[in-house]
């Protein structure tokens, strides 16, 4: 039942995106040897290789490729195999300019920089099919091809007039009538009732981006229509070669694209992690939680990391000694099963030419990069099959939606900084924090194996769901919303009878006023059966409690004294309201004192900033301790002598590790 | 002699913006009985309303408004009628895309929004004079029609090829010649000179910016183009219903549009009040008393604030408890005969869906808002017509001018900040500080009727003006001015003999130089007569008297002993320059001394932070007692009995103010 | 040998913009009393002054031109005659649209401002020429006339189809085949490879940014064809005034024009100063020397600096009195031979009538800066032909390469602010501050007449450079470099084996990684072999030497104890490696003991803040000693008599100077 990405591949990948079109053969035969040299199992080809692959309308050049999948085979590599579909070739947008993508005043962009294409374009769908077809049939059979990598990070939006056709199309399905559309997108404000459906733009910088129903819609289309592209290429390679997966690469809490809807079309999720160099463990954390929880729980692959420094940001500092391998197995620790990198060997030219590689410029083995990949390479042949496939357990979920993140960005009014991603990572964070387990969920996810759900500012709230809470809690679970929380339906209309809307049953209360509060205000949030007291702010709901309890009530202000959060009793189970953005020690109160109902420990008691994660397979447990401080630290293990599989040593009663260290352990049989 | 704006309705109406098209018929019910319960008595319909009243070029459908019209009526609230013409339909941008607006690169814009079309367009002024006489002619006898409300926030610009065919016709008339155009516009500067006048563009962003008479006369020629559209409407208003008074909303220091010119067009000055929640109580104070000046000191309408947050600042804090009452009693105090709002129902959709509203969206009565509400229209319904069209005397002018914050805004030196409004604003303040009645006068408001009158950066001197102020003190006035002011003419050419210009005369000084401040440097002003000393900054003008005394001098810096501060005594008065910008107490303590010359005195002495100001009819004095304090306060009153019109309580000797209360007093007869 | 730029002419120039065409007659003859007052000897005119000269296509206008230069003439004013080609007249641009610029979006800007014409236009070019024939014939033998001053201030860019036109000629000029521009420009990174010529645009703002290769080409072309525009007048003026020198004002470390390349095609370099009112005496000086360095040495003209203050900057603050008097004279110091201002009389009108003028719009002669210009005026006059062609003599150059600043500025990573010339002006004020003359210096200059070449932040090494660097080492010179050198070869592809590239022989090490630093992180330089300790920051080279040795180590994180300066012995002399941004106080320890090793002094032994600077000529020394404190100064003079050519007073032994006063010395013959 747990099985690896690819039969042929069953182990971690460790690998990365190799470009040798840019690069001499002789050059080939060098990466060859100094990949064996560093443990690489798997590279990605192909990636914006399409006008190397097809230098003109009529003309196919896959000679070069076949060589080097060729000799990757020879030395043992598998084949990521990406189709190039990420950057049309020159020629393509110059003899058929309704390929390029327009900007957001409709005006057409001149062709370059990448994923530049319109999603809505025939001719780019076309060739896209057809050098995606060409690929499979060429190399369907290749011992080596392991998967599938269509086109390369999705994203952006266009908004051509093919766009806008196909927009209006698009919303004649949702809404059938035209009388509809104007009634759920309030049109009558500021007279602009829609009287043909000719009449609808999207939502152009200098026309109507005031309309939040269209806007919304427009996201929902563009998330749409770029899967459509993804599905097109997809069910080419899946004709042709039905058994090997395909996926493409997503970028985590990346607003353009609901992923959610994307999980449901990719075979296995994949992803490219970025952190900035100064960001927490636990945001990072956070990130490949979410890619978990995309298939729901499904193992996922980290296709690109860098393997020294970014080149992208204001300031690009250098991974430290170790953190490229500790950040490496975090992510294997959250449900990874492959470790990969962006990029093999340095371009010499382009705007990544800075960007961190194995190889850089300098051509090098003798580096201390090179080193630490290499170290990576070696523990990870030594783990051979054992975790692939493992799944992490959690019985807290953190609750995530895209379209409350689109209608929460462009709703005006309490303030104009949402911090919809930051907000939902920071109650997140606090779980981290108390060691706990935590899948992140989606408004369609399953939520009855969960002891806790937590939707922080889960704005839009659609049918079915607040149902599906009420469920939930009412056999037995907790549930925690927020402020901003069931403020709109599906359409973006504010709910009618007040906030939060259709969460107002389940959680016993009303919202009778938002204030929002200057960056320098705070308030607190005085506990009612306790001294305790905690800072918050941002914003201020004025809660009037129905059939809850309050929990909490405001320090200071007009409504001191008036309730900040409240706990509602609801069949077998409670639901919290927080009313404000409280300080994160709150939230670990709150959160460890609700787990205590479920009796809900750390997987090992651990000191601050050492992380214990489980990866799970037929009933045998793999324990990921990661030392994230800079001093050793002593792990007290449970019964049993535990084998450290990177290191082959057996542990019992205390593991001590070293500072920045990792270790795999698993009871010995 | 003091009459209401409308006779049907002497008293100060109490009600706020009404969409009932966003709403079924039964949302109008009960939006009827709650308006009686909070006493509201005028509602604005049919802003935005154009393509529910026109849904296509040859068909109307004003049944629906009857119906809302005939409702009102029967619950007694009167009608302020809304012409629609903000937001043209789709249809009609559609069909004639002129009427659409275009941008500062002159490209036309998308339709959406607001205010998006040509001021310029033929086919855009048919229609809206044609929606006007359908409107008129439908309502003109309806008993609940109260006052004409013309389309809704003219405001912005437009750019486009019909715009610069006007603008030259407009140029033409102004200057005649072409070579008079560009010896006013000094063109031969970077070679600039026009040869013809098809040359003449606007000052789109991509072009001619930099000449400044250009620059400043598109100002003009936009204000009174869009003036023309309200002309527009408002003769085919007057005609059919000549006793019908006409107003549009206007937006306080709006930049764009000179008010001044407006307010002649207009039968009573309207207008929307948006301070920021942190804004101080003087500065709302400001704009209220600068919407009296505009027609020299007739009341005015508050058509618009926000009962309890606006949504599109970055932070849109809550309107404290009391602070709606108080700040509606604030704009009464200064001459506003209505407290409305906007807006009755927040809408489900659309940009304004948080703005604050009487009735939110769980559209209940048992909230915080409903009640403040309610309570003002009680205490309206108890004051009656007593102080409806009662005046504000003043001897105190602070002079705004328009074109002057043009042309400085558009001075590249000495400073890029100029700060003008923020500048007259300070001035104000100082004297709102000192409880001094003050009114806003502008260029061609008679001088004579004043003892004081102040016009810091006053930039751009016209004819006659000079003359004006001259007359003004020679005949015992004072007049105040500061560095920026006298620089250029009404075309926007530095004054020939120097800076002030034509204030030289009357100022007894000429400026040789003009220092700039980096945001962190002072100086100080050292005080001839006495030990005192204030810090300036900014800027610091090199003054040097002709006729003028040296009243300070600056402390520090290669000018430290030069003036800048100076008294020139002209005919039976004097004129002050001062040469910096100088911290408010200086000018609290220059304009306390220069009032004593005059016996000026507040209404009654009362602490800081509480507000006496004074409304008068027929000889009848309403004092108006603000405390804008979180404490109690005793305010002395003069001999005599006086009434609180609100509580009907009786003072004597000594009025008790609960902490942000208020109370409006008159002496019992 | 020392020739001055004209024979008509042989005295420092004083002088500055006149623009007679924006006032009458009669105010001209104002102006000539008050030059001869002021002590003018030259007055640029014509500049802008086109449309004034050609009002149509067919009609040209020179009588007004000839009065004021006959004027000039015999007021004994010299003229520099600009041709009038900076902003062609609108009539112009009317008929042939084509004359105007695009923007980076490859739009037509509308006409306006200056410098808005397209340097690729055939209809400008013709245009051009034809009005500097028109006026080289009307006035080549006018015995006033003492220098040519093309146009005004090339700069900025053209994006439009024309460039873009010519922009494919001249890359098939300079690749040839489109394969090598592929290959140089490594197109095949994301699929960017050209297949035919007509693909290639400039790099258009919403198209192709992120290929460098492209980028930094287009800068190239745009250099050369804004070059071409200058070399199309001067070839026409070189023809028919054969001995009037010809100029074309520059900016300084203007980014966009290349000025190297540029001073080859001048007959002699001429600059408009306008430091910030806080920049640095330091930084102006390097200003200066920059502009002395680009024709190695030759006397540069100062043809434009404010008299009093700027107007386009946020905050404008006046020169203080005395300072433009000694700004004056640090650019004679530094090599200048006139002394001029931008601008005589402040025009009544355009975005320029706040700059600071001689003649404000007072129209006085009664100010602090006519007092201050005239004192000028009066010391030039005693001045006579004394320094005129003077050289200033140095033993140590600092480099600066337009073509790394381009490079270095389109690189993405390490850091996003590379601030090229602030580091190169860093290490210029090192020396600055040990007093030590430095020339600055090109990558085509003749390095071996120098004992010391600092390259900071040399980051595009051309071929054969990194030879000459190291015969002037081998030959017993020192070679300081710095991180961000030699990482780029001339097409901007990164160096194959590493950087520093072709500096790794001389400076005997490679760079493993570069970290970047953010704001508030610091290392340190802790000193090989003293206790010495200097912080550094910004980047860290990870340096591994090959056969230099390690003169400091870095004292924190991961890298502490590894070598961030290195000094490498070969042949005769040594190369420096510093790996990090240093403290200036790094650099003047650093660059004080590396003079001494070539007993390299200061001209006299002066106080910080006291500046001796030597200008020679035929063996005669002229010693400029500018007290920039404000506190009198004794500087001991070697042995002689000294006479103040500004005073006539004799000094020996030591010098007494007041506070921001100024002497040049010159020993007694």
């Amino acid at each position: 039942m747990y099985t690896p990405v690819s039969s042929k591949a069953p182990f971690i990948w460790h690998g990365g995106d190799y470009n040798p079109e840019q690069w001499s053969s002789d050059v080939w035969q060098e990466d060859f040897r100094l990949m064996k040299k560093a443990g690489i199992t798997a590279a990605t080809v192909g990636v914006f290789s399409w006008v190397s692959l097809q230098p003109d309308e009529d003309t196919f050049t896959f000679e070069w490729l076949d060589e080097v999948i060729a000799g990757l085979h020879e030395n043992g590599i598998k084949v990521v195999l990406a189709t190039p579909t990420a950057a049309q070739p020159a020629w393509m947008s110059q003899k058929y300019p309704e390929v390029m993508r327009s900007d957001e005043y409709g005006i057409r962009k001149a062709h370059g920089r990448r994923v530049n294409y319109c999603p809505s374009s025939t001719v780019y769908r076309q060739f896209s099919a057809q050098i995606a077809r060409k690929l499979a049939e060429r190399y369907k059979d290749h011992p080596a091809l392991i998967l599938w990598h269509v086109s390369n990070e999705y994203g952006g939006t266009c908004m051509c007039e093919t766009c806008a056709e196909h927009f209006r199309e698009w919303l004649r399905a949702r809404y059938g009538m035209l009388d509809e559309l104007n009634a759920r997108w309030w049109t009558r404000f500021w007279g602009h009732t829609y009287t043909d459906w000719s009449q609808i733009m999207p939502p152009l910088a200098n026309g109507e981006v005031l309309t939040h129903g269209l806007n919304v819609d427009y996201m929902r289309f563009m998330t749409d229509t770029q899967l459509a592209c993804f599905v097109n290429e997809r069910d080419v390679l899946r004709e042709i070669t039905p058994d090997i997966p395909i996926t493409t690469n997503m970028m985590g809490s990346y607003k353009p694209l609901n992923y959610r809807k994307w999980a449901k079309e990719v075979d296995v999720i994949s992803w490219d992690s970025y952190p900035r160099p100064n960001q927490s463990v636990g945001e990072i954390a956070f990130a490949h939680d979410l890619n978990r929880g995309l298939k729901d729980g499904q193992p996922f692959l980290l296709l690109e990391q860098t393997p020294s420094s970014q080149n992208w940001q204001a300031v690009n500092a250098l991974k430290r000694p170790g953190v490229l391998r500790r950040w490496s197995y975090l992510a294997v620790a959250h449900g990874a099963d492959s470790v990969m990198y962006f990029q093999w060997r340095r371009g010499r030219g382009g705007c990544e030419k800075y960007h961190g590689a194995i190889i850089e410029h300098a051509g090098r083995e003798d580096t201390r990069v090179f080193r630490e990949v290499s170290q990576i390479g070696a523990e990870l042949n030594r783990l051979g099959d054992a975790i692939v496939g493992a799944r992490t357990p959690a019985r807290i979920a953190v609750l995530l939606d895209w379209e409350s993140w689109w209608a929460l960005d462009e709703a005006v009014g309490p303030m104009r900084d949402k911090r919809y991603v930051p907000t939902v990572s920071k109650h997140y964070n606090a779980l981290y924090n108390l060691h706990l387990p935590v899948d992140i969920v989606f408004p369609d996810s399953d939520f009855s194996q969960y002891d806790i759900l937590i939707a922080p500012q889960y704005y839009m709230v659609k049918p079915g769901v607040a149902e599906k809470i009420e469920a939930m809690v009412a056999s037995g679970g907790t549930f925690v919303t927020t402020h901003l929380s069931g403020m709109v339906d599906e359409t973006d209309l504010a709910c009618e009878n007040g906030y939060p809307g259709p969460l107002q049953k389940v959680t016993g209360v009303w919202v009778e006023e938002i204030d929002a509060l200057y960056e320098d205000q705070t308030n607190t949030i005085e506990m009612a059966h306790s001294e305790k007291s905690y800072t918050c702010g941002r914003l201020a709901d004025i809660v009037r409690p129905q059939t809850a309890e309050v929990v909490a009530t405001y320090g200071s202000d007009f409504y001191a004294g008036q309730p900040v959060v409240t706990r509602n009793v609801f069949g077998e189970g409670q639901a919290y309201y927080i009313g404000s953005d409280p300080e994160i020690a709150f939230l670990e109160y709150l959160y460890r004192s609700i787990a205590d109902r479920y009796d809900l420990q750390p997987v090992l008691g651990v000191p601050q900033g050492v992380e214990v994660t489980l990866r799970q397979k037929e009933n045998k447990g793999f324990l990921f301790i990661l030392n994230h401080n800079d001093q050793q630290a002593d792990v007290a293990l449970p019964d049993g002598i535990y084998t450290d599989l990177l290191t082959g040593k057996q542990w019992s009663d205390t593991l001590t590790i070293d500072a920045g260290d990792v270790a795999i352990v698993t009871a010995s049989d």
